[in-house]
């Protein structure tokens, strides 16, 4: 096998003090770097020397083609992915290009987990994702949005804490507010939502509504919305899920 | 305001290279660091000169109530939390706790995010939640276990990945096999299966097998389960879901 190597390596939101050392350490070893141009301003310092592949926002399958081929002509490759590469991101469409490869030509990957945006939105909400939640993506271009609603409507249904990636673009700009009715078919108007845009980011933005007032404006393609379920509320600032639904005693968690 | 500060603090899977700068700052900045004893190997480089309270598992609500106590006493106090503190872990005892507080009363708190076991353990598998997905505690022992099982049946019914945390302990040594049960209903014997046991830490495991061949016996409370949608599927070693129903092309995020 050649020396080439692929590391997808989710770098956190961006910040260099949620980006872990295996991160940094996947970045320092590869020769060629490669990514949406916009996340390279936040690890350029370690990108002396190395080459550099910035490629505009949406050419996924680009990125994965150009990894994957770079990574065989025997490189070790960082593919950089903000967040955590394994929820919405680019570790399943690298593993899908493998999988339309010949087994034998498939290069060695590697995943290196980070700090999603569904942890650092949590975290600054509190703990709205304190018991069991689902998370759902309301972009429609790869999957129909009756699949969508079923989800929305189930997990509603269930009483799951929902976090919504992808809750609205210039194009997709009705998906949230058919999430938002649906969702009301079975939470109180009163339900608490968090709106967390570029979680610790330099424009972080962190909303606190509730439902029926959650206005989609201040909604985009940087935000994570989290809706509670029945049990979660607001204490001060804090979105609070708590852990079940008995009176909370001695656990057995550590 | 009192200098006091309560962060709870997320150190990830345990190794230091997925520790985060802003958690070893955390720490680092504390007078006082609290959490389940087993952590504090993970970190005790880090804790000389510092108080240590160490308790054991299963005492959340000790360990909130005195990081709450010695916070409003003045001190800088670090909660540690294995994983992400957001996840089925202290972040939602410790604001449970505050909510009974009087509110002029409640000292100031921050959370710091972490990689969870579930950023961890999907790394590991590939790309498991490549697409939407629900979390679900198989724990009874705050939540009736109909509720659970509700919610089996909703995520099952509307194609999710599932990721099931607390699956088996030796206490709770049935849910697992009903919770399959249920799953069998509607996903295919086939459905793979990443059962992944301390994932990141010396005695990592990686089982991979499918709904119907799945071994209860393999799963215990150091186990993540991820039991993949309709579309998930093994690539090599690597769980693969796609990132939607339709095919891919070149999607909108980045």
């Amino acid at each position: 096998m050649s020396r080439g190597q692929l590391s997808i390596v989710g770098i956190g939101p961006g910040g260099r003090d949620l980006l872990t050392p295996q991160a940094l350490a996947a970045l320092r070893e590869a020769d060629v770097v490669l990514g949406y141009a916009g996340y390279f301003a936040w690890v350029q310092d370690l990108l002396a020397g190395k080459e550099r592949i910035a490629l505009p926002i949406g050419a996924e399958q680009e990125r994965a083609r150009l990894a994957i081929e770079r990574t065989i002509s025997g490189c070790r490759v960082a593919l950089i992915s903000s967040g955590d590469p394994g929820i919405y991101a680019m570790a399943s469409v690298v593993i899908e290009r493998l999988e339309a490869m010949e087994a034998r030509s498939r290069p060695r990957l590697v995943v290196v987990p980070g700090v999603s945006a569904l942890n650092a939105a949590a975290a600054l909400l509190g703990a709205p994702l304190g018991h069991d939640f689902a998370v759902i993506s309301l972009s429609d271009l790869l999957t129909p949005w009756h699949v969508i609603e079923k989800r929305l409507e189930a997990a509603a249904a269930a009483d799951f804490v929902l976090a919504l990636f992808n809750p609205r673009s210039q194009e997709r700009d009705w998906q949230l507010d058919r999430a938002r009715s649906i969702l009301l078919r079975h939470r109180l108007n009163t339900t608490p939502v968090g709106i967390v845009r570029n979680a610790f980011r330099p424009d972080e933005s962190i909303l606190r509504t509730h439902l029926a007032e959650m206005d989609p404006l201040a909604v985009d393609m940087f935000s994570l919305v989290i809706v509670g379920s029945t049990t979660s509320r607001f204490v001060d600032d804090w979105l609070l899920t708590p852990r079940g639904y008995k009176q909370s005693g001695e656990g057995k968690s550590a």
